[in-house]
């Protein structure tokens, strides 16, 4: 495998107060490597929404430096004299908003949460620290952001290990499988979707890595065909084998014998293991089962939703009509046409053969498992 | 659900020798409805080729007009003097090497072979007839001509009347459906495919017509989006409620309990019932017996391949990478990604609770129920 680096997802550029937060613009991938710069917390806002940056642990890390974009607005303030008399607590609610804001660019991504919960405890304990809320503005700005810097960084880094150890773990999860075996995967959980090398494709990366000269079906991933841009652009650049296929061609793929193992991501997980995932992922589990092939899921633990009992109550994002009909350029559907576009749909626990962790592989997947896991916390 | 007159599929325009086969162009569909005038075997090969006309009865039709060109090209020729000296022999092998050429446009649908086949038992017939062999050129052929568009409508109004008888029994075999059931579809199984309302979607209209009120699930059908651009196009035309939905959600959308049946049509089905469709339909069917959801493949008995005992010799059309990685105008796949594109898979008898033919429905799909119907040979 050529170990070529590619264009970083995401990065913060700058100081904590007056820094900007870059993304890979993947709307525009693969056709434009071009990167688009966010200078406000509505920016980054309005980037997660449109899928510039997606994933869920890259939606997580971006949110994370993007709350200091809200610094940065209270000092670009035009009575930034004002923000000057502002004092610890008025900064503190300004932050924490900024958390609120971005915490509803989209529902489903459990990990988007999970890391604004981690700035807000961050903003909480700077706060109660202070004891003085006398308006220090400035100053008090550049303190907390610092701060919030270091959390991001910290987000950001846990993720890149995250991801390393999940390749490693899910690489020994498939060992058995012959040289040149057919991995099928759906959407993208590579580089794009986090700070390292994915989590799915982290694992094909390291089977890589193992000269155990993975052959990856990418599935194109309608209507927004991450797999098409996306996964197949990394698996392109990076010198891994693949081949292109219409979702609807899986099932015949399978039936061929020419997969051996499907590996995806996902985007929040429920406590008895069911696992949301972009839609089509259940579609894939029930071929595979219906062929005997393993199913795994490859997710870091900050993607499970300890509050959810089960799959049932995971929030499914419905997004616009126009995804379907318009996604090229071109109207492909008579105009007034009903149409249902859900961006998730849930594997349930019973259809996976493991779930690959930053911490190993939970199989079988059962809540006892998972909670067993949850419960360990350390990264291996 | 309203009645209202769609455009026709195709139509012979013309006297037998010098008329024209006129096809509305579904590759521009829904956005134009434009007619494509094809006055050459060439131009009717190609129109089959490039989709213009597709769907394995409307092919099996239009090639039997097509045959007819190749007269007209006999007659128009520059040496046209010459073409009166033509011998009864000399047009009858014109034919015949138009019926083989013709032949080559598609692999798949067995439809075309047999339409072809009845139009060379014409030629043949009429050669055995006249016994004369001295060159009568433009008589013989305008004689010819009369017998091949008298044999071409023939075909052409059998299909009209088997879409009616396939509605029937298709709509009587659901008949326990409660009002209101959603049915899926897959790519394109109605007025587009065949000369009459279709063959799956015949059931859907029929079943609207008794006023069952079916709720249709449209799968988009990629690559070529022939259930977004033609079925949800028909439907829509025609009243009948539906959802257009990207090929990957199915599995969701039944999971949610929102699918009672699926029809499809199919392009070929060998002696023991195993039916080669629209890629995605394998996939189709084994969601819809995860879910416990009845598979209905709705066929003329002229799709059956009884030389081929089984499914695993039906032969599959592998079509270009572009229709996958810029089907739209745009690429948006990385250059030089290896891409699977097959036009169909085969889906085993034992995942199809019945095929709905012009003569019943077949269930259970057994060799031997398959050959008692093929045997039968009225239409009911």
């Amino acid at each position: 495998m050529a170990n070529i680096e590619i264009l970083p997802t995401l990065r913060w550029e700058g100081p904590a107060v007056g820094g900007t937060l870059v993304l890979l613009d993947q709307t525009r991938l693969p056709g434009e490597t071009v990167d688009l710069r966010c200078d406000t917390v509505d920016a980054a806002w309005d980037a997660i929404k449109r899928l510039v940056v997606r994933g869920a642990p890259a939606i997580g890390v971006a949110a994370a430096y993007a709350t200091l974009l809200s610094l940065r607005e209270l000092n670009d303030a035009p009575d930034a004299d004002a923000s000057n008399k502002t004092t610890t607590r008025e900064i503190a609610a300004t932050v924490t908003a900024a958390c609120d804001h971005l915490a509803t660019s989209r529902p489903t991504a459990v990990n988007l949460f999970w890391a604004l919960d981690r700035m807000r405890a961050t903003v909480a304990h700077w706060e109660q620290q202070r004891e003085d809320d006398s308006p220090a503005g400035g100053q008090l700005g550049a303190e907390l952001g610092e701060l919030l810097l270091s959390e991001a960084r910290a987000i950001h880094a846990e993720d890149r290990d995250m991801c390393a150890a999940i390749g490693r773990h899910g690489a020994d999860a498939l060992a058995e499988l012959p040289a040149g075996a057919g991995i099928l995967t759906h959407c993208n959980a590579g580089a794009l979707a986090t700070a390292g090398d994915g989590t799915a494709l982290s694992v094909i990366f390291e089977l890589a890595r193992r000269d155990r000269q993975p052959h990856v079906w990418v599935d194109e991933t309608r209507p927004l065909l991450q797999g098409a841009r996306l996964t197949a652009w990394e698996l392109t650049q990076r010198g891994v084998d693949c081949t292109l296929i219409c979702d609807n061609m899986a099932a015949a793929v399978m039936q061929a014998g020419r997969v051996q193992a499907v590996v995806t991501g996902a985007d929040r997980i429920a406590a008895n293991g069911d696992a949301a995932n972009k839609i089509g992922t259940y579609g894939v589990a029930t071929l595979a089962a219906a062929h005997g092939i393993p199913f795994y899921i490859a997710a870091p633990t900050s993607t499970f939703d300890m509050a959810l009992a089960s799959g049932a109550a995971i929030p499914i994002e419905e997004r616009e009509r126009e995804e379907v009909t318009c996604g090229f350029g071109r109207e492909t559907a008579p105009a007034g046409v009903r149409v249902f576009n859900p961006a998730f749909d849930v594997t349930p626990a019973r259809l996976i053969r493991g779930i690959i962790t930053e911490r190993g592989v939970i199989t079988p997947v059962t809540a006892g498992a998972v909670a067993a896991t949850l419960a360990a916390g350390s990264l291996s």
